[in-house]
């Protein structure tokens, strides 16, 4: 069981990890100046808690300690418990959703890793918002998405908002990072996927085609919605698809252009 | 053509409709103490001005307002030009899109109205965030969806964040505002409508179901992420619907999911 520790002191250094959680995600202190893996609220500090990340401690109202009691069970972490009012102090905001905990960061799975667990993959290419990004692993965790490969140009999805916005999917739904990009799109045909780009070119046909060939393995390629994929990513992929879209309408959002794709292709 | 006015006093009162945004949604002295019509750059300026509200006067820097020259031809209203500082200072904040218009606000059609140029429509209940809002009018413009019904609980459309985020897209798509919730359902169905109600309710039938049976027309009744239907509005609707969802997700953004439903039955 997680040790509980009441305090009631905002300047009590055991809480610094949650310490003024605006600025969290730069930590100078860290490996590569990254934050710590931030959850918050009870659904995705659980989603932490059954994660790969390991888990330093929580920080959290009476309340909402308790209700975390069986999944805390087997866990060797300090869980403080304290006032909403020195949360706040804490922090820096009122944090509406009474508890947080926090992990460290570990190594992504290496790609082969994640393409030799996925049917369906979500490649991303220039997804550089927090949140966009948080949202495509809350729609690929929905949508039965089996894992995600970040290219060029990603965000960090361990950041907390994207955290936060994904419902703590990031922290399940398996991503490799790409560091050779778009040679990575290789690999990924190489272990037997149809890599398929999203992209309202014309020329691309309807998503339904991609779906009607039935395809064993299908990787979507998705690009950021300012500027779309780039050349290199375009010539890297077997095909291109399009959601068919009403005139004089520029896109979808893409974490939910995306959610349309992996619905269409993962039923 | 709009008449040009160059102005550099932030506190010029021909200037007063743009003045502090972040407030401009309640202006006690109009009428319900609503406030205007506001779009913000040139992609949602250009939106507005195709719109039937009837616009006020527009305020831009010398840039953006040259690119709406054409849209601009037939308009006889004043288009005030400045420097960016100074609609900073009118605005309150920094606005990096460079372009702003007002509107009056204009009475919502009729419901007959909007069945009657309807095959897809979307209604709902109980969305009561702008953002969702925008997003979901942002969509059904996206996906074809040919009209809105906004029943009880839902946030004003009309609000300046609704409209940024819906990208101009509810001053488009037509809506009407239910009075008599759920009595409205009744209407619908009457115009030879078949109601759909998206929920992760057991019992529902998968989405594309309601596809295959391939209704003349349809309307997708969709709820609020949290409270989901009101058990008045699913049993007002003639079948439950379900987006085939992951195990442990609890549930997609309730714009995200309405677009993945959009986009099953306007295929």
């Amino acid at each position: 069981m997680a040790t509980l520790i009441e305090t009631d002191r905002a300047d009590d250094e055991r809480l610094d990890d949650f310490r003024d959680l605006t600025t969290a995600d730069r930590r100078p202190d860290r490996p590569g100046g990254r934050g710590l893996v931030i959850a918050e609220g009870t659904v995705v500090v659980r989603r932490l808690l059954h994660s790969p990340y390991p888990v330093r401690a929580l920080l959290g109202v009476p309340k909402r300690i308790a209700e975390l009691r069986d999944d805390l069970a087997g866990l060797a972490v300090p869980a403080y418990v304290t006032s909403a009012e020195t949360m706040s102090e804490v922090v820096g905001f009122h944090l509406n959703r009474g508890v947080l905990a926090v992990a460290d960061r570990a190594p992504s799975p290496s790609l082969p890793d994640v393409l030799s667990r996925a049917r369906v993959l979500a490649v991303l290419e220039g997804v550089n918002d927090h949140e966009n990004l948080g949202s495509l692993f809350r729609n690929a965790a929905a949508l039965g998405v089996d894992g995600v490969l970040l290219g060029a140009g990603c965000a960090d999805p361990l950041y907390r908002r994207s955290v936060r916005v994904s419902m703590g999917h990031v922290l399940r739904v398996p991503f490799a990072l790409a560091s050779r990009w778009p040679a990575e799109l290789a690999e990924v045909r190489h272990h037997g996927f149809h890599v398929a780009a999203l992209t309202p070119r014309p020329g691309a046909v309807a998503l339904r085609d991609v779906r009607d060939a039935g395809h064993e393995r299908l990787a979507l390629l998705v690009g950021s919605e300012g500027h779309g994929l780039s050349d290199a990513a375009l010539a890297a992929a077997d095909s291109a698809v399009r959601i068919p879209m009403s005139e004089g309408v520029d896109s979808l959002n893409v974490a939910t252009a995306a959610a349309v794709a992996f619905y269409e292709v993962t039923r």
